[in-house]
C-alpha cells in the first residue's frame, strides 16, 4: 500500500519517526510522467533500503524561460498506480507553494560542475537541481537517494553538493534504461511524433560510434568528437547540442582520452530535445 | 569533562548516536576568541538541550579580501577552557582543509535578505555565512541554534536559510552581552587601543538616541537615522558605514515607523569595524 504525502511537515515526521527505528530510507527523486527507467530505480532502491519514498515533483526552477515546464506531462494517475505496483512506501507530492513559500530566496550553487553541457545550453538549471535537491533532502532524510546515469551530469553534481554541504546522503547511479532500438527511456520521448521517434536512436548511435572509436584505438577527443557528429549528420531531421569527449568525474573536455571517458548527447528534434551518455573504459573495469 | 572533535566523521558520527537515543542537541557556531557573549548562549543551549556542541572555525569564506581574517584572534587554549567551565559537552574543531576539501564548489546563496547592510559593506561575507552554517547543521546534525543578536542580519538570514532549504533546525536568538558601558562584547573588541575602547560605546548611544526618538513620538526613518548620526558625530575617531531603521524581519528600510523597527548600526575607528543594534516596539510586546 503506497501512501501518498503531501504535506512536507508530515513527510519529514514519517521519515524522522522511521530514524528512530533505524529503518534505512530510500528516496527515488522524480518529476513524475514514471517509466521504466524510474522503475528500475525503485527497484534497486526496493533491494538496499527498508522503505523507499517516491518524490514527485515538477520543479519549475530548473526549467528556462521557453522550456517546456507548462506542457511537461502530468500522468499523476498512472504515477501513483506505478509506485503501488512497485511496492513504493510513499509517494510525496508537495505543491508549489510548500515547496517555494511566499520569501523563498534561497539558491544552492555548484560552481564548475553546471558550467559546462547542459548548464551551458540551460542557463539557471543546475542551480533549479541543486536547490530542489538540497531541499528534498531536508524534506525526506533518506539515507540514499537513486538517480539515473541517463542523466549524467545531474548525478555527478549531485554527488558533489552532498560532499560540499556534508548532506550525508549516499547517491547510488543506476543505469540507464533503454528501447529496444537503443533510445534512452525519458518522459520527454512522449513528445515525440511517430517520424521523430524513428530518428531518435541517433543519438545512441553516434554515441557507440565514438565507444567503437576509442576502442579502436582513436584517441583524440576531436576526432571521437567527429566519429559522433558523422552519425547524426546521417538524419537531416535531427540537430546536434552538443557532442562531447570528457572525464568522468569533473566532465571537462578531454583532449586525449587515456584510462575512460564519459561521452555525452544532447541533440534536438524539432521542439524536443534529448540526452544520453555512454561511459567508455580502457582499464578493463 | 569538554571532548574535542576535529574530525568530520566523528563529529556527524557522534551526533547521528545521540539522535537514535532522543538526546536533543544544541549546537553554538563560533569562529572562537570566546567570551561572555558566547558564554550566555552556552548557558541558553544547556538550558533547553541535552547535549551541547560549540562549532569553532574561523570560516575563510566569510572574510572579504583586505579583511581581518589572518590577524583574526585564535586564544584555543582559552576557549577550551570557557568550554570545559560551561559544561560543554563537544568542542567541535574542524580544519580548513576538512571543511573545504580540495573540489570543493558549491555555493549557498540568500538573495535578497543578504544584499543590505552588512552584505553591501562585505561583498561575499553572507555567501561564506550561509554556506559554512549549512555545512555545519550537516555535519552536527543540531536540534537546535544558537545565535546571538549582535550579529542580527546573520541571524535573520540563518532562519531564512533554514525554511528555505528545509534544514529542520530550530534557531534561537539570545540577548546581545554588553560591557558596562554599553558597547557589545564582540571578538574585535580586543583589537580596540585603550582610546578607541573609550571611543566605542557610542554605537549604543546612537542607538539608544534612535530608540528615545521614536518613543518620543518621532517616525520618520530618515528622522531617527539623523538623530543617531548626530550622536556619533560627536567623536570624530569613529565614522559610520551605516545607521539604518528597518523591518525587523525583512530588514528593508523602514520610512515610517508603525509597529515596530530594528536600528542597525556599523562604525569605524581606524581598522576596527564595530556593529551593534536595537529593537524598538511600539506595540507593547
Amino acid at each position: 500500500m503506497t501512501r501518498v504525502i503531501r504535506s512536507v511537515r508530515t513527510m519529514t515526521a514519517w521519515s524522522l519517526a522511521l530514524h528512530r527505528e533505524g529503518v534505512v530510507i530510500g528516496v527515488v527523486p522524480t518529476m513524475g510522467a514514471l517509466h521504466d527507467g524510474h522503475r528500475s530505480l525503485i527497484r534497486r532502491a526496493r533491494l538496499s533500503c527498508d522503505a523507499v519514498v517516491v518524490s514527485l515533483f515538477v520543479n519549475p526552477s530548473q526549467f528556462g524561460p521557453g522550456e517546456d515546464f507548462s506542457r511537461y506531462p502530468r500522468p499523476t494517475r498512472a504515477d501513483a498506480a506505478l509506485c503501488r505496483e512497485e511496492g513504493v512506501d510513499v509517494l510525496f507530492m508537495p505543491s508549489r507553494e510548500a515547496v517555494y513559500p511566499q520569501g523563498f530566496q534561497t539558491t544552492v550553487t555548484v560552481r564548475e560542475l553546471a558550467r559546462r553541457w547542459e548548464g551551458a545550453k540551460r542557463p539557471g538549471h543546475f542551480d533549479g537541481v541543486a536547490t530542489v535537491v538540497t531541499k528534498l533532502f531536508g524534506l525526506v532524510r533518506p539515507h540514499v537517494a537513486f538517480f539515473g546515469q541517463k542523466d549524467f551530469q545531474q548525478s555527478v553534481l549531485v554527488r558533489r553538493l552532498v560532499e560540499d554541504l556534508n548532506l550525508g546522503v549516499r547517491i547510488v547511479v543506476c543505469p540507464t534504461v533503454r528501447e529496444r532500438d537503443g533510445l534512452a527511456l525519458s518522459s520527454r520521448n512522449r513528445y515525440l511524433t511517430p517520424v521523430q521517434r524513428r530518428s531518435a536512436p541517433v543519438l545512441h548511435e553516434a554515441l557507440q560510434a565514438g565507444r567503437t572509436a576509442i576502442l579502436r584505438g582513436i584517441r583524440f577527443g576531436s576526432q571521437i568528437g567527429r566519429a559522433m557528429r558523422g552519425v547524426i549528420e546521417t538524419d537531416p531531421k535531427v540537430t546536434v547540442d552538443y557532442l562531447a569527449v570528457c572525464d568522468p568525474d569533473t566532465l571537462e573536455p578531454l583532449p586525449r582520452v587515456t584510462k575512460s571517458a564519459m561521452l555525452l548527447g544532447a541533440v534536438r528534434l524539432g521542439r524536443v530535445r534529448l540526452i544520453d551518455n555512454l561511459l567508455v573504459r580502457l582499464d578493463g573495469r
